[in-house]
């Protein structure tokens, strides 16, 4: 029986990522989160800006200076925004502190790749390459032995999971793959503006960033790694995210023409095969019940899989509350696997519904 | 000056489209309803189901008696459901009464088409030919000399003005279009049923009938007779609508391959182009205002299309309010183009924003 | 028949309830609005910030300098926010421009009251005397006569529109009136804020400026008046307002002590009675049909009044939109009293359910 | 150690009540669910009515046969609608099993009160006295001792806890006080019926049951024991639901009027001070702090309590999650109680949120 618990830190958790981490990290039995930096709150008690965390109520948050904090503790969950938090987690690295990072920074392979989408220099190139994807279902072993983990957010998550299977048996031609991903307003960050003003975001619905989301070259990458084992360039995939009136969930539709014909059955079997050993991901043989309802507060991915034989199509619905499977559970995922805890630890929890 | 109003009744007016006909029409200058039917509500006060219709505070529903009512009116809307609009439109037909048909029965040209799809035998199909298909931009000019139109419900709207210059300048590949549509629950009529029970909509998001939604075959019908004149079998469109946790809005997101490189600046134009006389359709620049919320009670059609240069597709979005020109509006529209009327008469409101 | 169109100028358009003025004007049939203001948003075509309101497209916001304004235009709409909107419609004054401030800075009689709740100075305290208080059912006669009229909001709205009744008949003890009232979040402004970001407002439910909210003095000055004709100290009220997930719409819920025993009809009836010339008012006999939903984007106030015989209380239920009735819906209601043209001229539509 | 786990049945497990104890239940230590019925579902899986309810995707819903189940159980929840829990639970009582009923069958002590309220005769009128109200804040040790704890609803739970304090000090004149409710939709059941269906329920705000929801009595009931230990009939309350359009979480205002002026500081001191060693009550000294947002999910209850010295009242505010502290949370902390469990066992998860 483990005697100690490890000690975390979680950076930049002001947030609603910071916050689900918080949340998520109090009913974990292997770690205790023991410093929590945010720069524009700093010196505000936690529950200054989360009611909810009760068990927060001595806590505030420090500003962002890494290098005390590392000296604490033992890890490191960095919720930072991308290109703020890659300074902050090359010094984790330095110090030799696992860390799991949130943001997008060490998930692209190729620095170019990184600078063309995100319009700024990166300043560890040479962690790219060792930083480990954190999809776990994908990633596992490799995970495992990592010290610095890019955990995907919640677009990527979704888009991948329901597409590995259609790459892995090569069912799919890769050039045209459609991704129309719903996404609740949460995932926008917690900053107001005048978007997610409530009077905007009620009863509205639109899609944004068409063309140009900065999530598309990371799901070309992974998706090209399940043929591959290496970037190409022949995946192309046309990502469109839309806002929805919701605060959490995200559903994702992609679309994909067959290479040859296949029955609905199979390619459902299919599916249950490839993620047979899987805890969190759950098949859903009927597409209404991939919903977000399902599983919001709870780290699952459910999934489904539909054949539209009339045009030799497949469509994939995946569903996932994006501040869990999409943000902090994942990244808990991956540091269970980083410890050597069991993976599913402090994550169990079934969705909250209604 | 007209001097008398003619009488319109509208039958099946206890839905939401019913209601909508009936909101209106109540300030149409030339058009003043005077019978309303709705089974299953019949002998109930107008404004039992609809209090904020304070004008037909005398109007009770009467039974769906088709035949007394046609002595009595100039015209007729039938909002009755798929399947049950059929017979009372026929005898409007023979009474040789202008009518408007919401419902699905009399859009799709072939018979077997029909019958397939909506799986119920047509009871008039000599009547499929004679129907036009009642799109005003589109088809105005048979609309104005037709007396029985078929207006298109919320779905084939969106896809079909948002596809519409696409096909008609053979921008796009026609084989494999996909449409991702997202519509409020309005949209699933006024029937309590499980699925739009509000704690379980609310906070929710599903695709339904994937692969199988029947306004498919008329999305496909008309695209066809865009490029052709008639009905082909070459034009595929994989769609899947999804509900959405707001009342009223559409947007539908439609995905195709460009034939040859275009930029954005030459689709646009051409989406102004084509549309430059049409007094309901805007053309937007950036795809966040295309938002069913800018449209919310009006008769607009709110259109972007975007050009992904990486991957050669156009990414069109269109949206509207389900039950105006994705119905009762749209159904208006028609009424006054069969009538002569100027064809925004009644229809210019604004949308209520926010 | 009326041949030219009165010019109107909209002093802080670039909020819900400016935006508002503008979508009802654009139908009104005697009055053209020919300059809008806003200071922050000077130089934006009104479009950029209303998408909805199409037929203002060749108009950009000017900054707030009111005299040249005042030389082109014949009345003047002030939607500045408390405390701003004193000295713009004090030049109207002047310049003998008749004007509807929409903001509270005319609405207190006494000058003292004002700078207690509002804890500002008031620059014009000469003119309070002289503004009426802009409610029609209650001062049709002086609104008519006046040039400067002070137009409620939505909570004294239906606070007083409720309570009124009750008021002139004596049927109540004055000292002890609770008011609970629940808003929609556009009754909040446009500005964004964390406690509107979407994903802090949604699902969400409280009760704000418990004790302190600057409508009360309001509510109990026009209650006292209906008393006494004059402000007097024994009318009491406790009122608490709440924040609704929504994004128009009001509904107050008042609660009174019956001076002695009434039945239910009798109550009723005089609510008919007393409000059985008003066009905007309607009277429910059921508290569920007294609904914001039900008056959404337009001008009417529906109230019920249910007695509870067990505990000899009176409580009533007051819905209104919030930005019609309860903002620019009542200012050209006074405004088309002020001018001499029908009371209801521009106010006529239903409102849009669902 | 604890070895065996005790085994619960759950009658009426289909709604929501019925799903939420299984949510919670699946968590706690000591006790497993091995029983559930749901007459009108009998034979469904209980994964197709609660999709997110994985661990119990082998159990099946089982018609309502007591006898049987008794056999097999130590104990019992009874999620039955009111008039339907009394026999079984009656049964369970003969069957000497503790039996924690979540209806209104066995709150009130008075057989009269109960048959006036409900319109229904009482077949166990005997064990009316026998059990014991199971709110645990005012009755912990009664519950310890009892084998038939009748769980309050939401509405009493939030009512009573927000007043006790007062009436405990004698602050508050207790012959009139007005309690002015806000429920989410959850709270109506899982019934689909027009009021509920989402267009009708969403941008929708009503009062109900205006001066005559069936929970007054029970209100009145609980406070009067608060101040004489036995009922008498000097404590009026005007109590008044509404329906907020979101899914989960309650709202209550109240209203009373202070015996003697007091300060807020005194008030609230108070307040911490009569919940002080209290798990689940957390008093707030602003009212926006007080918000189901904050504690959905969870089974705490946010409390604050504010003078207003120029009325000389008190108004409190208190929210809750109905289906928690409302509901099932609340059953499970009297069912800890009643087994000698520690009193937060399985109830410990903070809220979700946003």
């Amino acid at each position: 029986m483990r005697r100690t618990r490890l000690k975390a830190a979680v950076l930049g958790a002001s947030g609603y990522t910071g916050g689900e981490l918080l949340r998520l990290l109090d009913s974990h039995p292997f770690v205790t989160v023991t410093n929590v930096t945010a720069d524009k709150s700093a010196g505000l008690p936690v529950t200054s800006l989360f009611p909810h965390l009760e068990t927060f109520h001595e806590f505030r948050f420090a500003p962002l200076h890494v290098e005390p904090i590392l000296k604490k503790v033992d890890l490191v969950f960095s919720a930072l925004p991308h290109t703020k938090s890659m300074d902050p987690v090359t010094a984790c690295v330095k110090a030799k502190k696992p860390v799991i990072d949130l943001s997008a920074d060490f998930r692209l392979m190729e620095r170019e790749t990184y600078e063309r989408w995100y319009g700024a220099p990166h300043t560890s190139p040479g962690l790219l390459k060792k930083a480990v994807y954190g999809l776990p279902e994908l990633h596992r072993t490799r995970i495992r032995r990592s010290r610095l983990v890019a955990a995907p957010g919640c677009y990527p998550t979704a888009a991948i999971l329901q597409l590995a299977p259609l790459f892995a048996h090569r069912m799919i031609q890769t050039d045209t793959i459609v991704v129309d991903s719903k996404s609740g307003i949460s995932g926008a960050g917690r900053s107001p503006a005048l978007p997610y003003h409530f009077p905007e975001a009620h009863d509205s619905l639109t899609a944004y960033n068409v063309t140009r989301h900065r999530h598309t070259p990371e799901i070309e990458q992974e998706l090209n790694r399940i043929i591959h084992g290496r970037k190409e360039a022949n995946v192309h995939v046309v990502f469109t995210p839309h806002l929805i009136p919701m605060n959490r969930g995200l559903l994702s539709t992609a679309y994909a023409k067959l290479r040859k014909p296949l029955t609905n059955e199979t390619v459902t079997a299919l599916y249950k095969e490839f993620y047979a050993n899987e805890r969190f991901i759950r098949i859903r043989e009927e597409s209404t019940l991939v919903n977000p309802t399902h599983v919001r507060g709870s780290n699952f991915c459910d999934i489904g899989a539909f054949v539209d034989q009339r045009t030799n199509h497949v469509i994939t619905v995946s569903a996932l509350d994006n501040l869990v499977k999409g943000a902090a559970g994942q990244a808990i995922q991956s540091m269970n696997l980083m410890m050597g805890f069991p993976e599913e630890t402090g994550l169990t929890s079934p969705g909250i519904f209604p």
